[in-house]
């Protein structure tokens, strides 16, 4: 699994040079090919769970003899129902429109010439993610169809499976006559050569991290490349002074508890002080009935008097857990002024009846995506109807919220004439 | 003009906060309040003509003292007529469509959730450029139309005049009621200052790096922030077997001749082998005229026997000179491979009768535009109908080719509900 340093400069140039290759042939690749490759592979992981399995208890081996948590063994494992889900995922992907050669816009100059605007391929791209298997198959399915050459380098406790992975999707791509190029995996653990990926701008186009707060900041700060960042997510949902207190009810025990450890939970609930009496005692019980720990201001103690306090620390705080913070405002404002100051920008929801308070929310909450009378939960690619996506960008260029296959392509512009000139 | 390293440290993080505090307000200003800072400015500064003159002198005094050559003192000085041309510049932009709020796409979910996707401004854009003191303007008022905070860095050389026009700026800014803190120009010639400013991923969104290929490329490697390139073009037109040769050689000689200083220049020509005998005689003596040194392949040598060989070296020089380089080809798939190989992706033509050959051309080299018929030098955002234009970028993310107004902007999106969940 580790290389002398020579060794590593060479696998990576030569992970980097095959890659651009690929990129070459895959932006030229017909929909129905790469269709066809994906459903091959989503036939070959159904069928090949007995050899993914055994590479997957190799990890679990190790991971268990390193120590990893039960929850960190638990996303390493490659159970049937994950292959599964891994076959399906793929086969979503095949049904969605292939964005490659899509014209978004097209018009006529004085001086006679055409310009179309026609979507391509970015070329190659480098995901770089923690312990899931399952994002192995996920990266690729989404760069093959979007016509991108892959480098995948996952965790380290998964290089077993994500190699068996591997070698189904190169089976595949043979199978179905396209080149392996089109994929590459970074065949050693040793972090020098994330190092050596990083710097290669004139091979690699793009570099998506997924994973925890360390390995996105670190990236950032080593790459020359453009990086995609899909950061953390300090979010919050305002009940404004004109709620309609069930729903807001309804909205804030969703976002805070439907799935507590993602990115698009909320972390921090603001309450307008003219409801805050009304509505605070009733979400507090139903909260902690769900085994929600409440944390609050001054003023969310007075009514809530058996909580601890928030703390400035508290409102910086993604939790990823069954942790809420609670703030009495006196206005839209004040909870504008907090959400701009504390929060990430990520997903922000406010519940009103006023309709002034919901437009000047939306305008001022800069936010990749801002919800009104609704959960903050539904800020994904699916419930945005995308399809699959690679994650939710914070990042404001290229791409911001959900990141889809039309955010995996970049354009050119075609330019037809009839001999005209620069004058 | 030069200050302690403590100073620079507190310099910059006071520039970057000041900017963030000027993004959140810019981003809300109506276009109305914009365009009326706008045209306070073009009246400004055509009515302090003097005043710019003599911070001028004192550059240009400083610049002969240090030994600029001719054209560098010619690029830096503030002559009436180019006042005159930055005032219609900003004029120009106040007649461009504000991009900011547009409703890019707006859909209606199962769920019954509405989604709109509206452009905002990316937020704070950091200007690093070179001697030019006009780009000052251009930056500033292309970043005050799309709502974005501006940090200008210009060159050293440009000190004064930068700063005299910073004064204008701000005193439109005041004039119109709107704050000062959406435009910060880094008061130091230290590099430091660049490298600081650099590292300030928290209050820079990105940076557009505007220049020679050496500050292009030590902004890229220092950058922990996004960076949209605007990079060398080594660019060529492809004459076919079936082109028309009056209008190929009408078109290679505007895509050579016309500019040769500029990145979308033509610096090799590529002559199918049928047409290279009837060809490469008149359009030889006609460059030769207008002074362009040529360089040729071993079957362009034996038809004009006078010339230099063309190195390998050539074929990835950006001359910006009136400097050719010619290769024969066999093929339309040689000229594709020659310009994949050797060329920089910016700006490539063919000239053609075969719509089959344009067609595979357009779809198989990957350049940031690719012309049928018509010259490279038409890759420009006036020509492409833009309007103004930060420049041409040849980045594969966020923005390819011309950059103007909207490719300054970003998206957000807003999500109407009736209590809607995630399931």
């Amino acid at each position: 699994m580790s290389q002398t340093v020579t060794d590593i400069h060479q696998h990576v140039l030569s992970l980097a040079e095959g890659a651009r290759r690929g990129a070459r042939a895959l932006a030229q690749t017909p929909t129905e090919a790469k269709n066809r490759a994906l459903e091959d592979l989503a036939q070959r992981l159904t069928n090949s769970r007995e050899l993914l399995q055994e590479a997957n208890r190799k990890d679990l081996g190790a991971g268990r003899a390193k120590g990893l948590s039960a929850a960190m063994l638990d996303r390493l494992e490659l159970t049937e129902s994950v292959i599964q889900s891994m076959a399906d995922g793929v086969l979503a992907i095949v049904g969605l429109p292939d964005p490659v050669g899509e014209v978004m816009a097209e018009w006529v100059r004085p001086n006679g010439i055409t310009i179309s605007k026609v979507r391509v391929p970015i070329g190659v791209i480098l995901f770089i993610y923690e312990s899931r298997p399952n994002v192995t198959v996920d990266a690729f399915a989404l760069c093959m169809k979007s016509g991108n050459a892959v480098i995948l380098r996952g965790g380290s406790e998964a290089f077993h499976s994500n190699q068996a992975l591997l070698r189904l999707i190169r089976e595949s791509l043979a199978a179905c006559g396209l080149s392996e190029d089109g994929v590459q995996m970074v065949a050693t653990t040793d972090r020098a050569a994330v190092g050596e990926l990083l710097r290669r701008h004139e091979h690699i186009d793009l570099v998506i991290p997924r994973g925890g707060y360390e390995l996105v900041r670190r990236v950032t700060e080593e790459s020359q490349i453009p990086v995609v960042k899909h950061f953390e997510g300090v979010c919050h949902t305002y009940v404004d002074a004109t709620a309609d207190l069930e729903m807001a009810q309804e909205v804030c025990f969703n976002a805070k508890v439907q799935r507590p450890g993602v990115c698009n939970a909320m972390e921090t609930m603001l309450v307008h002080e003219a409801v805050a009496e009304k509505f605070l005692p009733a979400i507090g019980q139903r909260l902690r009935e769900a085994g929600v720990e409440l944390r609050g201001c001054e003023r969310t103690r007075a009514i809530l008097a058996d909580i601890k306090p928030a703390t400035e620390e508290d409102w910086r705080t993604e939790y990823l857990d069954l942790i809420l913070s609670i703030k009495v405002v006196d206005s839209l404002e004040e909870a504008i002024e907090h959400i701009e100051n504390y929060g990430s920008h990520h997903s922000d929801a406010i519940v009103t009846l006023d309709e002034e308070a919901a437009d000047r929310f939306a305008r001022e909450v800069d936010s990749a995506a801002v919800f009104v009378n609704c959960s903050i939960r539904l800020h994904d690619g699916g419930v945005f109807g995308f399809g699959a996506e690679v994650g939710i960008s914070t990042d404001r260029v290229h791409a911001r919220g959900p990141m889809a296959l039309p955010e995996l392509t970049i354009y050119k512009y075609i330019v037809h004439g009839t001999g005209q000139l620069r004058e």
